[in-house]
C-alpha cells in the first residue's frame, strides 16, 4: 500500500463520517443487529480464514500465547455477535444535551453530545477487536478506521467484509468500517500522519507502539497504555483479605494490563503477611528487596532491581518491597506507577482516604483486586481500551469516550457591544 | 537555558503538583486573593518592567499591534487583579463526584474530579496571560508551567515573582507558578519533549507554533487554534439582522479568532443583501467570487483565491462567496472551516436545524455574531483558550477544562472470579 492509498482510504472515512454522524439511532441499531447476523452467517468463512492466520503464525514460529490471542472458535464468533447485539440494545448517546443555559443578552446556549468523526484504532492480534471496535464506533456515530496486526489479516478481512455488507443493507455507508489491509510497520507511521482525517487515534499495543505514537503522531490520540499496577498491604490490613486480593490480582489473568506487578507491604506486618502469602503464590516468581528475601529466604526470592519495579511483567512474576509506611508506598507508586490501577488493603479509614487522595491513577482501589478496572466490570458494557492519559478519557473507555460535544448557540440578532 | 535547566524546572513543577492538588480550596482561594493584592502592590514595578519591554520592542522595530498587545497600564494591572479575585470567588471544582454507582458484587465506584497536575501554556505577547493562566491553573488545583514570549519577558518575570510571593505567604508552594525565563525558540522544542512532566500543554499562538506542536509534541496537548469563521446568510434571512451580524463579526475586533473571515450568501438574496451590506463594510477590503464582483463592481471587490477562503485574515479583510443553497454553504464550511465558530442567519427553522446538525465546529450559531464564542461571553468567567480540537475540551476552556477525573473504587475484599 502506498501513502496515496492510505490517504484515499482516509478520504473515504472522512466522507462517510458526516453520513454516519447524522444517521438516526434506529438505523445504527439495525446496522449493529444486522452485523451480528452477518458474523454468524459468515462464521465458517471467518473460522477458515482464522485457520489460515494460525497456520501462518505457527509456521513463522510465533509464541504460543500469540497464537492463543489469534485463535477464534465458534464460541468466540458468537461472542462477537452477542457484543454487537448488546451495543444495539444499549441507549444511544448522540444528541444528549449535556447542559444548557441562557445568557443575560438572551443568547441560548446548549452543549450537545456529538460523534468524534473518524476514530482510528491500531491493535494487535485479537481479531475480535475488529468487531468490538467497529461496533462501539458505530454506537457513538463514528467511522471506524482500523489497522489490525498482519498476523490476523485474513480473519480481519472477512469480519470487516461481513460487517460492511450489513451496514450497506440497512442504508449506512459501508465505509463506516474501513480496515487497512496492509498492516506493515510503515503503514503505522503513515497512519499517524493523517492530520485532518483522523479525529481520534487509539493505539492499543506494547511499549514500542506507544513510543512511536508519542514520537510521531500528528493526530489527536488517547493512549491505551501499560498497567504497572501495585497492591499495597497496609499495617492495618485484614491479612486474609490481602492474600486473596494479591493472589487474584497477580494470577487470575497475568497477561492483562490490570494485573498486579508489584506488592508493597508495610514493615510492621511484613513478616506475618509474607509468610502467609508466600505459599499461596507458589507458581509465581518473586523478586524482592533485602527484607523480603530475608523473610522468605534468598532461595525463594530473587533480588529485585529498579527495572523490576519499573516494568510490567505480564506473566507470573511479582516484584515485592517492604515499605516503612504509607508515605513510602505512595512515593513508590508515584515513581513507578503507570497511572492505571493502584490498590490498598487496609482497615484504617485515614489510610484509605490518604491513598485515594494522593495516588494519581485512573482507578484507585480500596480492598478489592486491581482486576476490576475494565469496561465490563465497571458496568459500561464494551470498552475500546483503558486510557492511562488524563486528557479526554481516563480509565475504561466506553462509547461515551468516543464522543465530543458542540455548542449550539441561538439568538435573535445579538451582536457584541 | 540548557535542557537540564528545563528538566530541573519540570521536576520542580511535578513536585509542587501533588502539594497544590491536595491543598484545600480555602488555601487556593487565599492564594488567589493574595496574588491579586501583590499584583496591585507591585503595580509600579510591573509597569516599569513593561516600559522596558516596550522600549526594546520598539527598538527592534516590531509592528504597532504587537506593541499594543505588550502594553500594560494601571487599568490593565487592576484588571488582572480583578480577574484573580473573580477566580477566588468562583466555586471550587475539585472533589466533585461526577457520578457514582454500586456494582452487583458490591463494589462502590465514584468518579471524582481531580486536577490535571502540571499544565503548561505557551503564549505570545500579552503579559496579562501570565496572571490569568496562573490563576485558572490554581483554581483547578494545577501547577502553571508558563512560557511567554521573549518580548514580554521583563514584565512576565515581575508578575510571576509577585504571584509566587503571594503563594508562599499563604502556605502554597511558590512553584505553583513556574515561568520559563528563557523564551528562546529552542526552549519551545525542549518544552514539547517533557514527557512524564507536563500533563497538559496548551499552545496559544499562530500557525507556526501549532505546526511545531503537531510535529514535535510528545506531551498531551489541547490546541487553541485558528478561527476561520464563516457567516452564512440564508435565503430566508432577515437582511437587516444579517447586516448587523456580519458587520459586528468582521469589524468589532478583527484581530481575534472568533471574528468572521468569510461571508457566504445565498444566490437568491445575494444582489439585495450585498448592495445593502456593501456600504456598511466601508473600511473592509472585500475579496469575492465572480458573482460578488459583478454585483458590487470589480473596482470594489478584489478577486478571491482559494487561499483567501482558507486563511484567517485577522484584519479588516473579508472573503465573500455567493452559494447556490445551504448545501453549498455547509460544504464550503466543511472544506475551509477550522472548527471554531460558524454562523447562519436565517428565518427558516429547517435551515437552522440542518446547519446546527451538519456543521462540525466547536460553536454553531444561529442569528447571532460569531464574536460570542469566548469564556466570558459564554458565562464561564476566565478562559485559558478556545479549543478547536474535539478531544478533552472543545470551544472556550474554563477551569473545568483544566481538570480530569479518577475512579475511586471501594470494596470489602472482592476478587475477580
Amino acid at each position: 500500500m502506498t501513502v496515496c492509498d492510505l490517504v484515499d482510504l482516509g478520504g473515504r472515512a472522512k466522507a462517510a463520517a458526516s453520513i454516519v454522524a447524522s444517521a438516526p439511532s434506529g438505523t445504527r441499531d439495525r446496522g449493529l443487529e444486522r452485523a451480528a447476523e452477518e458474523l454468524e452467517r459468515a462464521r465458517d468463512e471467518i473460522l477458515s480464514a482464522n485457520q489460515g492466520d494460525i497456520a501462518s503464525a505457527k509456521e513463522a514460529g510465533v509464541a504460543e500465547t500469540t497464537v492463543d490471542r489469534l485463535a477464534l472458535n465458534p464460541g468466540r464468533v458468537a461472542g462477537m455477535a452477542a457484543g454487537l447485539r448488546a451495543l444495539a440494545a444499549s441507549p444511544d448517546l448522540l444528541g444528549e444535551v449535556l447542559d444548557g443555559w441562557v445568557r443575560p443578552n438572551g443568547l441560548q446556549i446548549r452543549r450537545v453530545r456529538v460523534p468524534l468523526g473518524v476514530v482510528a484504532v491500531i491493535y494487535e492480534n485479537r481479531p475480535n477487536v475488529t468487531a468490538d471496535a467497529a461496533g462501539l464506533c458505530l454506537r457513538a456515530g463514528n467511522v471506524a478506521f482500523l489497522r489490525g496486526s498482519s498476523a490476523a489479516l485474513r480473519t480481519n478481512v472477512v469480519i470487516a467484509a461481513a460487517m460492511r455488507a450489513a451496514y450497506r443493507e440497512v442504508g449506512l455507508p459501508e465505509d463506516a468500517l474501513i480496515l487497512v489491509e496492509d498492516p506493515s510497520r510503515e503503514t503505522v507511521r503513515d497512519f499517524l500522519a493523517l492530520d485532518g482525517v483522523i479525529d481520534c487515534l487509539i493505539p492499543r499495543g506494547g511499549p514500542s507502539l506507544i513510543a512511536e505514537v508519542k514520537q510521531h503522531c500528528r493526530v489527536p490520540y488517547v493512549i491505551d497504555g501499560d498497567g504497572n499496577c501495585h497492591v499495597y498491604v497496609d499495617e492495618s490490613a485484614d491479612l486474609e483479605m490481602a492474600c486473596a486480593i494479591i493472589v487474584n490480582a497477580k494470577t487470575q489473568r497475568p497477561s492483562v494490563c490490570n494485573a498486579a506487578e508489584t506488592l508493597l507491604v508495610h514493615r510492621r506486618v511484613a513478616a506475618e503477611f509474607l509468610k502467609l502469602v508466600g505459599p499461596l503464590l507458589g507458581g509465581v516468581e518473586l523478586r524482592g528487596d533485602e527484607e523480603t528475601r530475608s523473610i522468605l529466604g534468598d532461595s525463594k526470592v530473587a533480588s529485585a532491581t529498579v527495572e523490576d519495579y519499573a516494568r510490567e511483567f505480564l506473566d507470573l512474576t511479582l516484584a515485592v518491597k517492604v515499605v516503612s509506611d504509607i508515605d513510602e508506598a505512595i512515593a513508590h507508586i508515584g515513581r513507578f506507577g503507570s497511572g492505571h490501577t493502584e490498590a490498598i488493603v487496609t482497615s484504617d479509614l485515614a489510610s484509605a482516604r490518604r491513598f485515594q487522595s494522593e495516588v494519581d491513577a485512573a482507578a484507585v482501589v480500596v480492598n478489592a483486586s486491581t482486576r476490576f478496572t475494565d469496561g465490563e466490570q465497571f458496568g459500561f458494557g464494551a470498552e475500546i481500551g483503558i486510557s492511562t492519559q488524563k486528557l479526554h478519557a481516563r480509565g475504561p473507555m466506553g462509547a461515551a469516550s468516543l464522543t465530543t460535544y458542540k455548542y449550539l448557540v441561538e439568538g435573535s440578532g445579538q451582536v457584541r457591544p
